[in-house]
């Protein structure tokens, strides 16, 4: 089978046992590989109703057809479990070596389950699959316990791990990877695996994937090289990452202030692209990636002088930074050092600390449940000491550490209104006040309020065509557009960012995707976008089957109720009603958010129709 | 020339020109190798009176006969400089794998000299030396710095740098080395570095050195190896390393506590070697050595949970634990690594916070004075903030970066009384008053209170006969035994820890440098014992020459003053004025502490005598 390596490795760690299984070419045409598979596989092996943090949650890892060829941004890798911080389905993707090294090993896919007896790790040298004792490295930051696997394994290997965040069960600890830490932070991976007792999978692979038509994958090459260097995103991208970003998107009204109350972020300027640039000593990327958007920094004052890290992305200046009226560069790079050794999600983590200052502030928490700790908006030495505690539940932390849905229901008190999630997803760096397509995406995404699950570039680039942001009308048909465009370049597993900028289309996609395999099938784009939808709603069938329906796809109450404070969007509220209504239509789903039975025949999930 | 490479390197920073310049062989037979020559160097290079942190400074590096070789434990390092931190001539023991690479480059020695014009490093690769811009890595912490130059230089390079603390000019900034971070600690080479503007030596090389007598060579490997197999101490240091002695030597009335005072340390107990066994879990070493003494251990508990480093030797556990009556171990860990990052002396660090404890508490310095931190004995948090503040030169840190008695100096009020120092070095973990011929060392030794330049074996371990520690009688003659036994090691250069324990003798070393050289002389352990001799002396005349006499040889107050409050040494004081008489005798010294004329001449330093 051109493309893919056509293996699914299921490690059982009750038992320690590991089985190949035959991926098999009906599914594959279907679902294509990556996200697809990985959800094709959690909704015929998901048990409905169980705890997240159970055995009986299955991780399943995956890469896609085109991972480990010359294909540009195709080599990531993706997490798929059930959430302990949303109780939905999720997704979450990573960067790095991983998803290139597991191809090379001859897997398309990991499914895990059960759980170990005691802490391990499993090292995966191609057909060779280890369970070896991580008692010493369990508690180890990720920086050291990538080194300490690297010597154990091989040097040349590749991991996924977590860190001590993980190993707490902090609901949105992070699954990090061993090159440039680039994570899939999101939804709780790394407790997932901290309640398996699973510390690292290391692999090792020797194997290269074969494409079935070199030429023309040759050319498809080729081209997207061409379309990369001639794209006016390209240069912005590679210089500074998404850091470029930070101080347009500012005055466009993304990256809000103060857990969403949206006033002026006084000192913003600090933000701008040619003071960020003064900090970067280093360029670094993902394998198979001409952008290299990883940014090395190094802080020469302030307390946190000497340090040297992967740069913040755009997400993480604005959770460390503007969500908590912080100007402090220093502080934001060095909690974000904190998140990558810990493994926790930046965004959850900044979110968890802005709602606390907002209780702290409002009086609903006081000095006796923080500590003694004084919280208040900007003040940058609060941050990594309240990073650590979530970290390390410790105090505050601990009760932090279970997502902001979670700490407001313990505390009680009015404390719900300051919770800025859908389905417990602490929000990204975008308000839905600002961008009510991207604001929808926030509301009916399988996985809660992620902007890498239906970016909106119609509204925040004007790509593929302008859409007025502060509009309701049209908003459904464009939102729907990204989700399922977006649910096909994660078959790959590609990056989304090229996607976002049209760098990389899926016409692009299909031409790379049948000269790969050779599968007639994907020589037609429009079998990609009924993939795409297929897979968005495979994904929102799960949550359903969870008790999960449209009464979930509910903003904060700030952000129906609350205008925002400042220009450009000042006034701006979400219009919640109409634009779900608009938007379930477009989907096909009945007015309780649930995909009729039409749709999900024509997207031939006509299993699926039965069981919902 | 066998054994040795022969060759001196001459770095000139302010003309960025590197020279090489022949080892002659009447100067070897005279001063061996590594802390020989480089005292030499100094003799005759150093032009008195400058200051230390001006471009007329030097900073010689050196390697030795055994380099490189077989040989265990013999491929260490040695800084050799005028400290900026006691004004007196200084030499500094590094470890880790820089001093083989600098022999397998070439290399017996290089001198440093001049000033770079901007942030500057050196790559020595075999013969080829190049100055290389540095502006991107100035300001990184040392495992940054380590990783960006063995990427800019080759993987398998080793080096020696600076960190934050080195350029700041703290005066005890260390130089710090790749391997395991076994840095040359004492005496601020680190801001002698960073005054000329160099952040780095990075070298790589390809040449080994070639024996005399490959048979006879190999049996005095042999016998080394049979003798550290067949020591008792072997297998403790392999274990723990110098940590197995800290509760042990706590008992005996070493390692001080609470600057000093003496008091009991309530909790003493968390340092035994059970407890402390149970961080560890990774061995390392230097190059070519079997105890593999360091440790690496991870915390799992407390606000540092997930770090994992090298464990803080005796030293450490003291300067950041008894000395400021801390018993919490996690702390200590913390502020070690601290200090690797930043490039500082953990033991003048530590000392230094002690003293600017003692001064809160007696009200000589107040809140004003110290940025508003609480300063309190055992009080572990404000430990690796001070630690912090020191490197970076914030606040009071920038009073305590000048060592304890130029700090005492400034602050006045009778501040002088609590700075715990010899010559301007701060106290290691001994206590004079417990240990009498250790204490004389640290008064006559050429760098102040060092332990390592006259470790007495004599004293704390019996070896090679037990002496009394309390008595004064006999004491010069001991002391002066191990200094100069040490400054015969120190010639190869040996680690000192084989010597204490006497799996290495002179004899052994005789054997191994005639196998080694080829040199008649070195067969006759005479010769080494007065190449010894002749290594102190020259060392104490470059001090006389710049001022520093007798009247140097001088205690702190407290421990000439206040008896020790605690079992077994209670009541005990240093006896100076007996002591220090008797041991001016034995080194046939004048009463000013001065060599006399016939006993340079004795030495074959006529030149010295001359001009003294």
């Amino acid at each position: 089978m051109y493309g893919y390596m056509g293996k699914i490795l299921r490690i059982d760690l009750t038992n320690k046992k590991a089985t190949v299984e035959p991926l098999k070419e009906e599914v594959l045409k279907k679902f294509i590989g990556g996200r697809g598979i990985g959800a094709k596989i959690l909704w015929d092996e998901l048990k409905p109703g169980i705890c997240p943090l159970s055995p009986e949650n299955k991780l399943v890892l995956t890469v896609g057809p085109l991972t480990g060829t010359k294909v540009q941004s195709a080599s990531r890798w993706m997490a798929q479990f059930k959430s302990p911080l949303t109780g939905t389905y999720f997704r979450s993707v990573g960067g790095g070596f991983f998803g290139a090294e597991l191809k090379f090993a001859g897997y398309e896919a990991i499914i895990v389950e059960g759980k170990a007896e005691k802490p391990t790790y499993v090292y995966i040298n191609d057909e060779n699959v280890e369970f070896r004792d991580a008692e010493r490295i369990w508690g180890m930051n990720t920086l050291a316990t990538r080194e300490f696997l690297k010597e154990e394994t091989d040097k040349n290997a590749h991991m996924v791990m977590i860190g001590p965040a993980g190993e707490n069960l902090v609901k949105f600890s992070a699954i990090v990877t061993d090159g440039d830490f680039r994570t899939a932070a999101r939804g709780g991976g790394g407790a997932v695996m901290g309640s398996k007792n699973l510390k690292a999978i290391v692999v090792k692979g020797s194997k290269r994937p074969e494409v079935y038509d070199e030429k023309a994958f040759d050319d498809a090459f080729k081209e997207q090289v061409e379309s990369y260097k001639s794209n006016p995103a390209f240069e912005g991208f590679h210089n500074l990452g998404t850091n470029f970003a930070v101080y347009p998107f500012y005055t466009l009204g993304h990256f809000p202030t103060y857990n969403f109350k949206q006033k002026e972020l006084y000192g913003a300027e600090i933000f701008q692209p040619e003071i960020l640039s003064q900090y970067v000593v280093k360029h670094s990327g993902c394998w198979g990636c001409m952008i290299r958007c990883g940014k090395v920094f190094k802080l020469t004052k302030g307390p946190y002088a000497g340090t040297v890290w992967d740069f913040p992305e755009y997400e993480t200046h604005w959770s460390f930074g503007g969500n908590l009226g912080n100007i402090n560069v220093e502080t934001i790079v060095y909690a974000n050092m904190l998140c990558d050794f810990y493994g926790l999600d930046t965004i959850s983590t900044g979110v968890a600390i802005g709602f606390a200052i907002e209780l702290y502030e409002k009086g609903i928490i006081g000095k006796s449940e923080t500590d003694g700790l004084e919280l208040r908006w900007g003040d940058p030495d609060i941050i990594p000491e309240l990073v650590k505690r979530i970290a390390l539940r410790i105090g505050i932390g601990d009760l932090l550490a279970e997502g902001t849905r979670k700490a407001a229901e313990k505390i009680g008190r009015g404390a719900e209104k300051y919770a800025i999630h859908v389905k417990g997803l602490e929000f990204p760096a975008y308000d839905p006040r600002s961008a009510k397509a991207h604001g929808l995406n926030f509301a009916t995404s399988p996985i809660g309020a992620s902007h890498c699950i239906g970016w909106n570039k119609f509204e925040i680039m004007g790509i593929p065509r302008k859409a007025d942001p502060f509009a309701t009308e049209g908003k459904g048909e464009i939102t729907k557009y990204v989700q399922d465009e977006t649910a096909i370049a994660e078959t790959a597993i590609f990056c989304i960012f090229p996607f976002n900028m049209e760098m990389v289309t899926i016409d692009m996609y299909a031409k790379m995707l049948y000269a790969a395999t050779g599968i007639e099938e994907f020589k037609d784009p429009k079998h990609l976008w009924l993939a795409g939808e297929r897979i968005f709603n495979l994904e929102r069938a799960i949550n359903i089957r969870e008790g999960i329906d449209g009464k979930y796809d509910k903003m904060p109450e700030r952000i129906v109720k609350e205008p925002v404070l400042r220009e450009p969007s000042k006034g701006q509220i979400f219009e919640e009603e109409i634009l779900l209504k608009d938007y379930y239509k477009v989907r096909g789903w009945d007015e309780n958010g649930v995909p009729t039975r039409e749709k999900l025949r024509e997207l031939e999930l006509d299993e699926v129709a039965e069981k919902l």
